[in-house]
């Protein structure tokens, strides 16, 4: 089905466009009273996951207020560990946490593959709910956890500071340590798959926690796993995009460049300029507005939204993004700031 | 007066040296038994840094068990502020916290530079105490916030995980930001020369949350600044070393390099080589192994002690240290086997 706006497409592609595509992480959230009475009605935050109809909606609430270049699937980078059996939830005002964390290697033994036509069947369906509903105005983004990332939550049982078992584990066991990381993998590839068969246009793989590693490390136990991804996707699905977001990536971005993916996310403490000299336009990247710069008056907002265009400088390879999620007490007339003068001023930069 | 111990003085002034000199952010911390003791006895955590007795006997606790070659002050990053009236105070099992943060212009206007002989004369008094204490075995290390860190804790009244308060008096209101942080530089200045003065050998300036800005935000909002302590250090004791910690530097270490420090921090997540590539050697590099390396088993940090040397490489600008703070829970008889490998592996890198 040909897309009424295919820009994040083309740009994807490496054509040349007229001006520059935006869309935000997190962009149907908390700071949305419409998706705040939606939650509300849903009841919990899984509950609204696992209601494809609600899941639909609230993917759809920001398009309806912002010229938005993308929809992005509604839903938990969690669901995958949750699908194995570890127990998913949310304590009120905490992060995830698991009722079954996995710390010995007869934990790992027991893990599997989840069938996404089962356990996971309730994000196929938000994701068949919200193609239906988005009717081809725009693409529609899938996403999931990076292996590394999962695999933090499902070791460490929660979010963590310091990451000691994770990393104990990695460090102590590292063939344990890469059992693990080998089903959520193949957990993630079939996943991604899924998605796309049940309508995503384009993949992207959310590698929170990437950046708490060293550069060899990050190598071994991220990057690895992450460009087994990317080569499988393009291998059943060649056309469909795929982009990888490492927090805190850096100069990691050189070679994640070499990975496999057509875009790399870039938070807001690396350059864009920076971030192209590394990856030569190899690939497409995709940011990096700080989000705290929402905070700002509207004014300073749209001077930061220039700066950062001025940053990736001329050329088409460019999505705009937020360098992480949207926080949840940003004022929805500052984002409708941001995504206007991304329209504003971004096609002198593609002539 | 000379020093027993004065390898770390020589890697600072880039002086060919036998061996790479080692010692650990928060040596004197609660992962020693004897600390948890000290502790105990003194009261609250701010009760310790207070008393220039157990001050000192913590701070030379870690130097009876290893063979460290430095010593540093123990105290709190957060004493300036409380000098200038914020009201520092330690929530149980919370971070720092302040009863009065600084929100508005009036309160940015009441602030003043505290005097370290009247309102940081305890801090004057420990760096004495520890010196006598050492009685010039080895050098000790004074320290202060980063100005930008400082400003952070002090308008967000503690830590936080968005810094938005911070974020959007820097954004709305630079004028206003640039004057907290011109009291809080003149502030640091002052109180690093009074350390000096009292006996530190060498100064380090901790830019705990800088890594947390755009590179334009930290070269203007944080590196400007430590960049006037370090010319002010300079002018005042030329003979007295400086090093600058930016956690989460990443590639702006390049522009560190000429910020006027003899030596920079590096974290975990920047391989040395890099840092050296991007520094040219114009600095001593500090860091870098991960400090969570310090859960695996002895052989496994062996190991990884060593792959910091190589990564290093030949030459004699390293000071070796851990990427970020040891924490609390690490056993001791581990922090034995890391130092130890420095002693015994370092030495083929000097030849």
């Amino acid at each position: 089905m040909l897309l009424e706006n295919d820009l994040m497409l083309r740009t994807l592609r490496g054509e040349a466009t007229e001006r520059t595509p935006v869309w935000m992480m997190r962009q149907a959230g908390r700071y949305l009273p419409e998706y705040r009475a939606t939650r509300a009605e849903a009841g919990s935050f899984l509950d609204l996951c696992k209601n494809a109809e609600l899941a639909c909606e609230v993917t759809l609430q920001p398009l309806e207020r912002y010229p938005l270049d993308a929809a992005i699937l509604f839903s938990d980078i969690l669901t995958i560990p949750d699908a194995m059996g570890l127990g998913l939830y949310f304590a009120e005002g905490e992060g995830p946490k698991f009722e079954h964390p996995v710390t010995t290697k007869a934990d790992i033994d027991k893990l599997f593959v989840p069938d996404p036509t089962q356990e996971l069947q309730y994000v196929v369906n938000a994701v068949s709910t919200i193609k239906k509903g988005l009717a081809g105005r725009m693409p529609l983004i899938g996403f999931s956890g990076s292996p590394w990332t999962l695999a933090c939550y499902m070791v460490e049982g929660s979010g963590s500071k310091n990451f000691s078992r994770v990393k104990k584990m990695m460090y102590d066991t590292p063939q344990l340590m890469h059992q693990l990381l080998e089903v959520v993998t193949e957990s993630v590839i079939c996943y991604l798959q899924a998605q796309i068969d049940a309508g995503a246009d384009i993949v992207q793989v959310f590698d929170t926690w990437g950046g708490n590693l060293t550069t060899q490390d990050y190598e071994d136990f991220s990057l690895a796993y992450t460009r087994r991804i990317a080569s499988a996707i393009k291998q059943s699905h060649p056309q469909t995009p795929s982009i990888l977001f490492t927090k805190g990536a850096g100069s990691w971005l050189s070679s994640m460049a070499n990975a496999g993916y057509d875009g790399l996310g870039v938070d807001w403490t690396t350059d864009l300029s920076l971030a192209r000299e590394l990856t030569q336009d190899k690939v497409v990247l995709q940011g990096n507005l700080d989000p705290t710069a929402l905070y700002a008056n509207p004014e300073t907002i749209r001077q930061k939204v220039r700066d950062v265009l001025k940053s990736y400088g001329k050329g088409h390879k460019h999505i705009f993004n937020l360098g992480h999620g949207i926080l949840p007490d940003i004022n929805p007339e500052h984002v409708a700031a941001f995504i206007d003068e991304v329209h504003v001023s971004s096609s002198e930069y593609h002539r």
